[in-house]
């Protein structure tokens, strides 16, 4: 392992971060590009920036204090930024070394994310929690010594995660939720949000026309009257 | 609410049932149609069974015992079995008020549902515990006084469920569930079976040809070498 540089927080330099830190990776320009069929580029970084909005809230609801990885300039009241160009798992594996406390990283597309479902992933008893992203993925891992671990995304990462975790000899709790399994990528994953979201994100769906509707007896989306989903 | 009739059960008549009884719906022939792109209906067939073992098994380690209620003549050695020809809420509201204890509803499509994962419904302090599926519908349900309740399946049943229980008073817990809140349907559900599931519905898809891939960074399903879902 290198040396560990000290955090560039975009408004302070911190050296040592608070007991159970989150890292929130996020891209602000031209994210979601699964939606670009149902919203313009500047809906999608609007909407977003909202669902992030609402991770962030229920990130500190629990008492975390959070960090935003972001791939390009942004300014967010609600946590601290660290501006990082590289790729997913270069930034989160360039912060986690500094980590001296738990590490709770966390996605920026899980709107459906309550206090509540958090406080299940930080009271774990094991030396990591970990949730599955649906297909596959891994949305949630809070891990209590992170400065020896290192993350793998993209793919099956929920697999290469638990390989990690027994590696490194690492007990392993999972947490069944599917508020935090579901990230929204894709049209499809709207009816979700729509139905079960209590946040900004379900807000500025019904906003900006979307809807719910009944389908030959399915639940579908709808925008401006027209079946997205 | 009509004189409640004795439940006329396969094996014997049954009076009281059991405190913490299971109703599993259940359709022994041409289950699972949405899965006849990947499955013939003989297959079909027997990984419906499978996967209701699975959650037979599941309900019986928590303390419950179950019947089935089935849609034609059926033997099952782990639960007791009604044969109810009529649609699905009309075979569930004929035996509710025959309750005299709490009862749990579960759908027999549900083959990631681990005993823990059914404890936190059945051991709710509310008067009714329900587990949305995905897309709307309604997974599982525990009510701790049947009697009076009624249920109303198909569509948006998520929320038609929790309209009857605010019309009757009752508190709800909604439980986070991404095990029990996946129902197998359509070949794309049959990823999550296959990284989650622990029990039978699993091994049977690994033995029947299905596997994990990866395709552009993404977690699939084949079945002989071709992609699936």
């Amino acid at each position: 392992m290198e040396t560990t540089p000290t955090l560039k927080w975009k408004h302070a330099e911190i050296k040592v971060l608070m007991y159970f830190h989150a890292l929130i990776p996020y891209k602000p320009v031209n994210p979601k590009t699964r939606l670009a069929s149902v919203m313009t580029q500047e809906e999608r970084e609007e909407f977003a920036e909202v669902m992030l909005g609402d991770v962030i809230s229920a990130v500190r609801k629990t008492g975390c204090t959070a960090t935003l990885l972001c791939t390009s300039k942004y300014t967010c009241r609600e946590a601290l930024v660290a501006i990082r160009k590289e790729g997913l798992n270069e930034a989160i594996n360039w912060a986690l070394p500094q980590f001296h406390c738990p590490a709770l990283i966390i996605m920026s597309d899980l709107p459906m994310t309550t206090p509540g479902s958090l406080q299940r992933v930080l009271s774990t008893k094991a030396d990591m929690a970990i949730v599955p992203g649906l297909g596959g993925g891994t949305n949630v891992i809070f891990v209590k010594h992170p400065e020896t671990f290192h993350v793998e995304y993209y793919g099956f990462s929920y697999r290469r995660h638990l390989q990690i975790a027994e590696e490194l000899g690492l007990t392993v709790e999972i947490i069944d939720s599917m508020r935090m399994s579901t990230d929204v990528d894709e049209p499809s994953d709207l009816v979700e949000l729509m139905i079960h979201g209590h946040g900004n994100a379900r807000e500025w769906l019904y906003e900006h026309g979307f809807a719910l509707s009944m389908e030959n007896g399915r639940v579908s989306v709808t925008r401006n009257g027209e079946k997205i989903a």
